[in-house]
């Protein structure tokens, strides 16, 4: 199974790609879309649209894990955020690929086994899960891989078919 | 000039398309998409695009008109309408049709002269403007239509050009 993780923003979207089974993934490919500052921002919206159909076409996973957002400090960015994500759903749906949405809570718990851990804690049991020296920079591809494989150790689980469940919702 | 204005939703867009010059506008047509409330969420920011791109086509617009979000009370209503509102952008983007984003306090002022007028006055003076003997059912293409004549009043005063100064922002 080859899972695209998806970490959703305007300014820049990560994502990394595994491939395994049975517990054991593999890093294939990570990075991020990144949108220039000064450009008109649905402009920036036709780029992460058009960079996420090309990633699709190349990557070609079997299932899409992307994070659900919640709105924190910061709502202005959230809209941007929010308005970026649709485009990528968009994608994601017009490639034909199952997609799944999970909280930050429930990639702590996926990855770490509780769903208070710390950034740290996630970021080190990604690693440690794909046999990698350090986590890929930037920030944002490293936070995508820990997606997928939320979503890979989610998917034959409770915490998956709840996943699944809740594909309607945002 | 033709404008379509838009209000940005996930169950119901509304939309309004007028035509005119020199302050003189009649409304050629308004209506709303909507969405079945059980589909996948990407289900229905697929609808949302389609239909989108095809009211661009049908319609022709010169400019379109959208307001611009804000959250209040309901924040995860308004992710959903975030994220429909980013696929909005792409169609028209795709489109090749300018697109202009204003406030609703922008709205008020442009139509009624006045940025905390109530509903009932913007919806009374849009309909007295356009010589229309009752506004349009659902609200959504009324709110849509105002946000056309707010466009329609704007483009050749001050407040048009901020608007289209702002075009970078969300």
């Amino acid at each position: 199974m080859r899972i695209l993780g998806i970490d959703p923003g305007y300014g820049i979207t990560g994502f990394g790609v595994i491939e395994g089974d049975l517990g054991q993934y593999r890093l294939l490919k990570c990075g991020a879309i990144t949108t220039p500052p000064g450009a008109d921002f649905s402009a920036r919206l036709e780029m992460i649209y058009e960079d996420m159909r090309q990633l699709l076409a190349v990557t070609k996973p079997d299932a899409v894990a992307i994070e659900e957002l919640f709105f924190g400090h910061n709502v202005t960015t959230g809209i941007g955020v929010a308005q970026s994500r649709g485009v990528i759903l968009l994608a994601v749906r017009q490639a034909g690929v199952e997609l799944f949405s999970y909280k930050p809570m429930q990639v702590k718990q996926a990855v770490v086994g509780y769903g208070n851990a710390t950034k740290h804690q996630v970021m080190d049991m990604t690693r440690r899960l794909l046999h990698l020296e350090r986590m890929p920079k930037p920030d944002d591809a490293a936070d995508a891989i820990a997606i997928a494989l939320c979503h890979a150790r989610c998917a034959t689980s409770l915490l998956g078919r709840v996943a699944n469940e809740n594909k309607r919702g945002f």
